[in-house]
Parts: structure tokens; C-alpha cells; sequence
């Protein structure tokens, strides 16, 4: 399988690494780095870079696509700039598969593809992907025929090994995990809107919206 | 914080971006991504990079220093390579804590730092990390002192919040874990050695150990 995994400058960057590994684990599997221009891609915490192999001209097709998430307001670049929009539904009509992780589902939604469908987003952005026409659900990994969308950032790794599962079956996708070490015991357990504090969810929510609210700078 | 990702080339992208996404989310940290020289690293898939941008001799300390892992036999150079262990060393002097995950561990061992010490490593790598004087535990996160080794490649992310509990409080850990959306369901449990089936586990095992019979290319 060919995946292209999109990268933009203010990407978050587990949000691509993460089904990245999964996907290069998969023997045969070609995974090639894309961005509108190939070079150094800024992460959102402007304190390092990912790399894009490839421009968006030197790939036309794919059959798995990747669309990662940023914090905010970082996606209102991409949702209004037309050359990532159309390469985006461009590669979506070659694709087997075709995912976002995290706010990538905003990405995917300014391109026309997610109207009307159950979709998903990181928690904090789950109105504004209604307001874009999608119908936000709480599910960590969600699809509607080859759109898979994931929740927020570390979701990304489900998803792509819930995604090799179908694809390349079970055995395949338990492999990886286990190559992975993919056995998760986070020290805490307070990853999601329903399990963690309200107190939390109200503070953090205050502090993305802040960001939201400012002009992206990438 | 001052946290120091060491990066080469034949790293495991996962190993650096999963400690690296946590702590570039406490406020104040200052994450940097640190080689022998600084440029594009290759990943050990072939179809990528990570970038570093600073050499070591532009780093001379770090409050953390994170040294991921890779496949084998990529270890080997590292674990060979006077420069690098050296550099581990200066830093390791200076750290409030020293970090591996996944195969790091045997590059801190090579460094002469676990040494009758209680330590881990990739499921596959456990024997080997013995051999070179530390005792393997089957725990996902080991701490001896100041000394903290993850499991394979995705503990890092377990590790790594972990340790900002440790450091900066629980309820810092928490609002990342959130942030990250890190409520992990994998769609199997077959992420350790304890829940994989054991044909699978001497499957990847053999594979793996005519990897390690290889001469490193990297």
C-alpha cells in the first residue's frame, strides 16, 4: 500500500508519527512524507521540525491518506488555503482509505468530504467540526466507508491499526502492536472528556480557545 | 526544564516523538532535538527523517535526556560509537533525569549506566540488556534514581508522563494526558509478551534476531 502522510508547518507531530509507525510496520507498505512544499515542516511547539520528502506535485494518488491535526489556530491556514484543499480531494479520490487524526477531520471538512457524516475530532473541536457539516461523535476511532476519522492526537495509532486490521487482517495489526510494545499503561487515567475532571476539561477548553482566537501564524 | 532528545540516524520515530509530545506540553519546557551532527536523521524505515537541530557539542546539558531506541541492528553502531557514549555521559552528569526507551537502554548500557542496575527494554532486546550488566525487569517503566527506562518504542509516551508526574505534579500529567486525547483503546491486546499469543512472539522474535545478525547500515 502507498500512504502519503501530509505535513504542514504548525503540525502537531505524534499526530502524523503515530500512525506512521504503524503503517511503516506493515511489509511493503510505501509511506512517503508530503507537504504543499517539501523541506523542514515546524511543529506546533515551535521547538523542532518533521521532514517532507515530497511535494504536493510529485504525489497524485494514494491508498491510504493521512491528514494529522495541529492546535488551534494553526488549521485555519490549511482550511483556507486552496492548493492543500485541492490536493487533498484530489488524493481522495485515489484512495482506499482516507483519515485524519485530531483536527485533521477540520482539514478534511473545509475540503468538502466529511457533509453529512459521522466524524470525529480532538475533543475541544467537536463543534466546530458540526458547524462545518459533520455529525461529531464521542468514538475514539470513527468510519463512514473508507473515511476513518480519529479523535484527538495519540489516537492516531488506533486508529492506523484498527485500519491495518481491515485491511491487512488481524494477525497483521497484532503484530505490529506487539512490535510496538503497544500494551498502554498511562500513569493516570484521564484522557478523555468523560473521564477526566470537569474542572480540567473547563480550563483546558479556556486556554484552546484563547489560542482559537488568535491569528495563525504559520 | 531543559530536555535533550538524542536523535541518529536508524532511530525509531516514535521512540523521540512520544517523549517529545508530552514534554513539549509543560509550559515552560524547552525540548530540543540533539545529534552528533546536526541535519536530517533517517529513520529506520528508510521512508523518513526527524531533523536535529543541534550537534553535541552545542548542547553541554539538560535537566532530561531522552535517548530512544531502534531496530536492530542499528544499536550497534551507537553502542560502539566513543563520541556518542561520551556525550551521554558529560550529559547524564548534569541531568535531573536520564531517560531510554525501547532499545536506548542498551546505549545507556553501552555508556556504562546501568550497570547492576534494574532496567528495560524492547521485549525482544531483554536478554541482551542483561548481558551488559543490568538486571531486566518486565515492568513498562523502570526507575533506579535518577534513571528512568520505557519499554518498546510507544512506552516512551507512558514514561514520559510518568516522569512529569514526578516532576511537575500529578495534576500537570493529567492535563497532557487530556490535551493528548491519550485514552488508548487498541483494537487488540496483544501489545506485551504476557498477552500475546506465543506463536506470534516467536515469529517477530526470529525475525528479529536475524536483523540483529546483520551488519548495521546506518
Amino acid at each position: 500500500m502507498k500512504v502519503a502522510i501530509m505535513l504542514y508547518n504548525g503540525i502537531t507531530a505524534l499526530d502524523a508519527i503515530g500512525p506512521y509507525e504503524v503503517f511503516a510496520g506493515v511489509k511493503g507498505n510505501e509511506v512517503k512524507f508530503v507537504a504543499k512544499d517539501k523541506g523542514l515542516i515546524k511543529l506546533d511547539s515551535k521547538m523542532g521540525y518533521l521532514h517532507a520528502d515530497f511535494s504536493f506535485s510529485e504525489v497524485t494518488s494514494a491508498d491510504i491518506l493521512v491528514v494529522p491535526g495541529c492546535c488551534p489556530p494553526n488549521y485555519k491556514s490549511l482550511m483556507n488555503d486552496e492548493d492543500t484543499l485541492n490536493w487533498i480531494r484530489k488524493i481522495h479520490k485515489t484512495t482506499k482509505w482516507t483519515t485524519s487524526v485530531c483536527t485533521g477531520s477540520l482539514i478534511l471538512s473545509a475540503a468538502g468530504l466529511l457533509k453529512g457524516l459521522k466524524a470525529t475530532s480532538h475533543w475541544s473541536s467537536l463543534d466546530l467540526l458540526q458547524s462545518l457539516g459533520a455529525i461529531p461523535t464521542d468514538e475514539r476511532v470513527v468510519r463512514q466507508g473508507k473515511i476513518v476519522t480519529a479523535a484527538g492526537v495519540s489516537s492516531g495509532i488506533d486508529m492506523a491499526l484498527q485500519l491495518v486490521a481491515w485491511e491487512s487482517g488481524e494477525e497483521m495489526s497484532k503484530s505490529i502492536q506487539l512490535l510496538m510494545e503497544y500494551d498502554p499503561m498511562p500513569p493516570f487515567d484521564t484522557g478523555s472528556l468523560k473521564k477526566a475532571p470537569a474542572s480540567m476539561v473547563e480550563q483546558l477548553r479556556a486556554m484552546l480557545q484563547k489560542l482559537e482566537n488568535k491569528e495563525p501564524e504559520l
